[in-house]
């Protein structure tokens, strides 16, 4: 057991994540502080640290440190980016915050910057060839990722609160304003030469979060989760244009804007339009993990190897979280998985449901943590509010759903829901709602006494021999209640019986 | 660490619930299992069991008991009531599941089967006077509770199948049929000279969980919680009349009443309805547990003495089932009940609404379980479903909503809550909402840091003074981000120091 303090002092916020590392690899978040502090303000045209910002900063670091000290933190590690790269002063505030507080100060360069972006992401999204883009308030940093791996990177050194002082804006945004904004952004991106569209624009920083959640307001979304959520340039454009009409004040206005994001938001969002503009990128996801994830993966995977499947590390992590029943868990999947494979074609069950199938197979009971009574609806509610990474949001709903039918008859699609899902993948989701409702009959007894599952499907019934460790008379029975279910389902009858194989040991 | 099965042989349904009880006295249900059987049907004038349905029971006492096994549990109480009780060749029935399953049952009496009835009620509601009803398949008790006392009791031999038996309830219920079960049931409750009219009537079992349902359905109720709903005599009159008018089949239609009670429920609302009017009783308090809960609570308590305080005993079980941090959780209790009871009378908070403040209190963090992001949120969900005993329906959701409060500005009281609490309670939990915050605060090192609370109360400000272990720093800038939502809900200006005690050792 280990607890593992991060700190990031970023240009607009100082933020520190507090991760609970146990034995068995797992890991949670178990504190999280911010405070904003715009370290990467500058007064006048100097890059120094200003002396009262050096002040709140060390105030904050003291709290930071004193919370970790009684959270029982093992280890806190310390970054700097932009603000302190920059600043001429840096080597003072450095020493007076190792000599006040004890706290010694990594300044990370761009490329580590952009490297723990790179890390962060690729260890939380399903990604292949992308471009990443953290726009900090005094740094951009632009990765360009090919096949998972991390191929370049540029650390800008200007950032949201850069572009609000460099263009000044404050009020409404002129069409000049806008131009010459556009200007100054082409001629830096000209230079990279390795800038391409490469797959979408995985997005990360309070900004592209600021971005998505107006979004989802503007779009009435259905959940609330940042992490992994999808936009086009269209919708980008719509925003910046809702944006630049209004003055900061008369931004906090806007659904889903911070109020202390207001005045630098239009240079995020400028820097955003800009390289899709420029890149001829049309899809964006916004990542919830970024630099202080990217450091955490590294502490808890011990080097720099991305996991090798973002699902399946994130479910592993869940299982043990949750402390549901791993072996019952196990079994249930392998089992729906059978299921899914033997039944998939001639049932006419959607191709390639494995992700959702595996997701509700292991966490179907992760509701019990709620209570017992009802723990389908609660296994739900867990699912949707768990932040499994390497889901979409439409497959994390469907995983949802099908979890909860895992004891009951069909969950019906309602509002909200029934504007992410359509007809269709609402039908694989009861179809799969099928498999694991077989499988966690077939588990009754959570011991894994069903071995194997041999499927005959005629004109009018699906035959499952089932070959089981003892003979699985009480799983069966068990079984038997999902009959009807099937047959409205998939239009034929259901039957299950003891396999005749007869043990050739005499 | 114990499992403990009981087995509830009724005369319409058995079932088997499997509770896990840890060394530290917490317990949480792990697993139910439910056939309805109908083993109190009658075959003409026999009382005999019939063999028929013999073979049946035992054939599900064969898969509880394998299902016992599989889950390890380590104890296995079975019970049987009036079904068995009366019937002439009992004996031979607990000969056969003896021989061939191994288990043997207890046959309660009467009197027993009351006692364990009023032992789950009165461990998991708070009751002080009042009479408890348990319909059955085939008994009906009745037991007098003074003062949280057992008093009185009777068993009678009849219940919801017998009901359906005597006075053919498959049609629509003619008035001469009403008229006559009237009589009947008039006559029998006559004989009990010491019924009375003492506090609500607790009912329990099958019957009352489904006229709840029906009348949660028929209100459009925004909690699916059975346990502690309350009704009035007129809402069973109404519900009476809609079931009287339809037959078996139609009554179906009715939502929430189970289709395999649809022909036996006519007779428990009438057994219901006469009682209600031959004591003057006006109001129904329904009991999600009796008998086997009972059971438990003998096992789990290690005798027959009542817990003292229902609330208590259900909180500490969940704290610990949650595995929240203890010491956190006691310190914001202890704090946010300092500032209540210091502040509640001059800043006109409502009075007695410790309960509430100490359910939210204790229970504030449970949501981590869910997810640390936007936990307070996964704490309103968790509360509202977690089965806690000892609060009303408004309780429980004002706790949820102010437990949800301790991070974040007000919830806002909407849909489907907004039936349940009017104005002036929502206005409770804002100002209650405000005494977890600043506790939270005050215990944001998590480790009982501030000792003592002064507060002072003046035209226009409200000043706490803090004594604290060490320098509480930390704690009163964390409280600081509470101020403005403070003076919104008190229009008073909230100031927080550190007390000028100065400590007297030289």
């Amino acid at each position: 057991m280990k607890k593992l303090g991060i700190i990031d002092i970023g240009s607009n916020s100082v933020r520190m994540v507090v991760l609970h590392i146990k034995p068995d690899g797992s890991f949670r978040l178990i504190d999280e502080v911010k405070e904003t502090l715009r370290l990467g303000e500058r007064n006048g045209d100097s890059r120094n640290l200003q002396p009262e910002k050096m002040r709140t900063a060390i105030e904050t670091l003291r709290f930071f440190k004193d919370l970790g000290e009684a959270l029982e933190v093992d280890e806190l590690v310390a970054t700097a980016t932009e603000a302190v790269r920059r600043a001429p002063n840096r080597e003072d505030f450095l020493k007076m915050v190792q000599e006040e507080i004890g706290i010694r100060i990594s300044v990370l360069s761009g490329m580590q910057e952009s490297y723990y972006d790179y890390f962060g992401a690729i260890n939380t999204m399903v990604l292949s060839d992308c471009l990443i883009m953290d726009i900090g308030g005094a740094s951009t940093e632009l990765i360009l990722v090919r096949n998972r791996e991390f191929r370049q990177s540029v650390s800008l050194p200007f950032g949201a609160i850069t572009m609000a002082e460099m263009f000044r804006l404050k009020d409404p945004l002129t069409e000049e304003t806008r131009q010459k904004m556009r200007k100054f952004l082409y001629s830096e991106f000209a230079n990279l030469t390795w800038l391409e569209s490469a797959g979408p624009l995985v997005g990360i920083g309070g900004s592209f979060r600021n971005l998505s959640k107006i979004d989802r307001k503007l779009k009435n979304y259905p959940l609330d989760i940042t992490h992994n959520y999808s936009m086009t340039d269209m919708d980008v454009n719509e925003i910046f244009r809702l944006v630049s009409g209004k003055s900061a004040k008369d931004r906090t206005d806007i659904k889903g804007l911070s109020a202390d994001r207001a005045d630098i938001f239009p240079g995020a969002l400028a820097e955003i339009e800009a390289l899709l503009d420029f890149t001829g990128i049309k899809s964006i996801q916004v990542s919830g993990a970024g630099l202080r994830e990217g450091i955490g993966y590294e502490h808890m995977l011990g080097g720099r190897e991305p996991v090798r499947d973002v699902l399946e590390n994130s479910l592993d992590n869940l299982v043990k979280n949750f402390g549901v029943n791993e072996r019952h868990a196990s079994n249930v999947w392998n089992l729906s998985r059978t299921l899914y494979h033997q039944l998939q074609e001639e049932l006419g069950i959607e191709r390639n449901q494995e992700r959702v199938l595996k997701t509700a197979a292991l966490l179907h009971d992760c509701g019990i943590n709620v209570s017992y009574y009802d723990h389908h609806k609660h296994s739900f509610y867990t699912i949707l509010n768990s932040r499994i990474n390497g889901l979409s949001h439409k497959e994390l709903v469907m995983a949802a759903m099908v979890a909860a039918m895992h004891r009951k008859d069909e969950m019906k699609l309602t509002a909200p829901f029934k504007s992410l899902l359509d007809r269709k993948e609402y039908n694989t989701v009861r179809q799969l709602g099928i498999m694991v409702r077989i499988a966690e009959s077939l588990d009754r007894r959570q011991n894994g006494n069903v071995i194997g599952i041999e499927s005959q499907i005629a004109a009018k019934t699906v035959t499952l021999r089932i070959q089981a460790w003892i003979s699985p008379g009480l799983e069966i029975n068990d079984a038997k209640s999902i009959a009807g279910t099937f047959a409205r389902t998939f239009g034929k009858q259901l039957q299950i019986q003891e396999s005749e194989e007869v043990d050739s040991v005499e």
